[in-house]
């Protein structure tokens, strides 16, 4: 128990009851690795997604956003290797006929199936052995796939990305389960951040898409590993409502176990990206407090963990606080540079417009270390915000830059 | 001749009639380089200023926009190595104080007096060497000294950055100058970009604050090295009139040369900061034609020019076309992927939605060169902008990672 009413289990988006999972290797990738994933509700579920707000969308997330929209969904078909994005008409229908030949071969409508895909920017996909790998990976379907499934989403990842938790709900055993990949959009022309959650929770389409909505703002959309947004970002989330086969009315105290455990799911998660960002050698989370509205608290909090020179000097373990002021002031929210107050770890290193008289080497001790945070106090007023980010290193730049194969 | 109605000449801050100028070493810098610059008009001179727009202003740009705000102005003191920012009331008093002592050393009024401060964030100033210092430069003062001056402001820039032109107007000789520091704000907690501009041209304060604002939107403003916005960031005009010591009415016309002159001068030395922006190896020009509105065309070749992923790729030589649609899709402007062209070079690398079949070793040897333009065609309607950038290396983050001293 983590003291929060749920527990940590093992078993990803296979998880919660009903649920299955594959991944296999088709050759979009030069080097067999594995490629395709396929997760699957043995019963019908309720379905949302949140996408990229990206002008450039890639197909398969125009075919999801689409689907999603009808509120039911059954399967996720995910390949990894290719973005299948900036691919024109002939990237639509190579969407649609996969999520096509997953249907046929499960025996169920196209048009409950969504699609995904992760990779390389402005190529075709080879579509024919996508078609031989889906048929392979829905074959392999099983209820302990979910690493497997895992494992063939990654693209630059250094490790597979899962977690499940269970919960107690109205006397039943509630879980839920996700996977995710993403490391910032390197290597040539990324398209990024892939998410899949499960729960055999009972949930509308409709209550379902408010929760994920509300979980994902508090998490994936307040990190930042470069300041990127990709044409492929987005999060699915299936429930097959399989914990409550007989239906059930919820309280909204119960509700709140559920949500409560989402956030802390979709934040986790939202975490080992930021901390298998390319190149990055520790994760930074930054606080901001006593801001005049919440939005100006994430405005500042953005602008710190987006900040290259911030980054740079966290990659260095410099205590330049003064260009944690400068990017905080650059947010435009109204800071007043005498009431602010900047802490690196628990340390108070500016207040007053001024420094205050800190030790370099006990800051550069905090700064050693795997996870660091940075808080700063506005003193506007009374709304605070968080922001996970990792430092810039010269390895990003070296894995950036690399040669186009 | 440019064929512009202008010509380059030499002389920085001192070509045009009745400006002094010198630079020279008191101390601020550990290493005895010059650290502190004078600026001098023999004439009282109309004043201009445009100053960054953080919230976390230094003492010295807070002095200087109040006394902008009067019109007139007679001299500019500089110093480099310490940004007085962050430096609370003692950091008032400095500058203020700066600004007594070459007052009282020329025989001038000090609220006719400007100062700007650029280097460390964070660190009190060194004020008894800085008012020695003044004194010093005060009584070296020379119609040749633009190039001294030019170099006390340097921080990590790797050369002085100086230039002048001059036209006729009115069969009179005009001339206008510049100096400029800045190459991001590298070097812990570096406070960043000051730019000088002297004229003989005579120009009420109001003309000159309209043409120096319209100047710098479309040159400074449209430069980006790492996206951080500097707490110390100003440029600073003088007119002094000496041209035209009679006085003169003029023509819409003749101010027109004059402003084509202003711009084409405050171009350059913008492009001449982002060259030599740190660990830059190319000046990358980000043109973006076709989009619905001016402000929707800056915004999206702000977005390209900002981007870390491209900013690598370029870097990389990789011909990484996919970045720059994402990066484009990113700015929030309703691009339509289906209408969006894209040029590296003359060579289109996308349109219609997907990749065209371009060569990838010719886009090699486009990316290779020390000045790359990137055309982005929206294909929304007829407002076009553009954007200076260069390259993200594994350089700037060394530089920027470097240990504090």
């Amino acid at each position: 128990m983590l003291g929060m009413g749920f527990e940590r289990i093992l078993g990803g988006v296979c998880a919660p009851e009903g649920f299955y999972a594959s991944g296999i290797s088709c050759g979009i990738k030069p080097d067999s690795k594995p490629d395709l994933a396929v997760v699957y509700s043995e019963y019908p579920a309720s379905v949302a997604g949140v996408f990229t707000d990206n002008d450039i969308k890639a197909a398969p997330v125009l075919v999801s956003m689409e689907r999603v929209r009808r509120g039911k969904s059954r399967a996720i078909v995910i390949n990894s290797g290719n973005a299948n994005c900036m691919t024109g008409e002939r990237g639509k229908l190579d969407a649609l006929n996969m999520t096509q030949t997953l249907g046929e071969t499960l025996g169920i409508p196209a048009d409950e199936i969504l699609v995904a895909s992760t990779g390389k920017i402005g190529d075709f996909l080879p579509i024919e052995n996508i078609i031989s790998g889906i048929e392979q990976a829905a074959a392999e379907l099983s209820p302990g796939g979910n690493t497997d499934a895992a494992r063939a989403i990654m693209t630059t990842d250094t490790y597979p990305k899962e977690l499940a938790l269970e919960m107690e709900i109205r006397n039943k055993v509630v879980r839920i389960g996700a996977m995710a990949k993403g490391s910032g959009m390197i290597h040539p022309s990324m398209a990024t951040m892939v998410c899949v959650i499960t729960t055999d929770m009972l949930l509308s389409p409709e209550l379902l898409s408010e929760l994920l909505e509300k979980a994902v703002d508090w998490s994936f959309n307040r990190i930042s590993v470069d300041g990127d947004k990709s044409t492929n970002d987005c999060v699915l989330m299936l429930a097959n409502g399989a914990a409550f086969p007989d239906g059930c009315e919820f309280s909204k105290e119960e509700y709140e176990i559920f949500f409560r455990a989402l956030c802390w799911l979709t934040g986790t998660v939202a975490s080992y990206i930021v901390k298998d960002g390319e190149g990055a050698t520790k994760l930074i989370r930054i606080v901001v407090n006593g801001a005049s509205t919440d939005e100006g608290a994430l405005k500042v909090a953005r602008a710190v963990a987006n900040s290259n020179l911030v980054k740079c000097a966290l990659n260095g373990v410099t205590p330049n606080w003064g260009r944690i002021a400068a990017a905080a002031g650059s947010a435009g929210v109204g800071i007043d540079p005498e009431g602010l107050e900047i802490f690196i770890g628990e340390t108070k290193v500016s207040s007053g417009g001024c420094a205050t008289e800190f030790n370099i080497d006990e800051i550069k001790k905090i700064l050693s270390q795997s996870e660091v945070e940075i808080t700063l106090n506005l003193g506007l007023g009374k709304s605070s915000s968080s922001f996970l980010t990792c430092d810039l290193s010269t390895n990003y730049v070296e894995l950036n830059a690399r040669e186009m194969t």
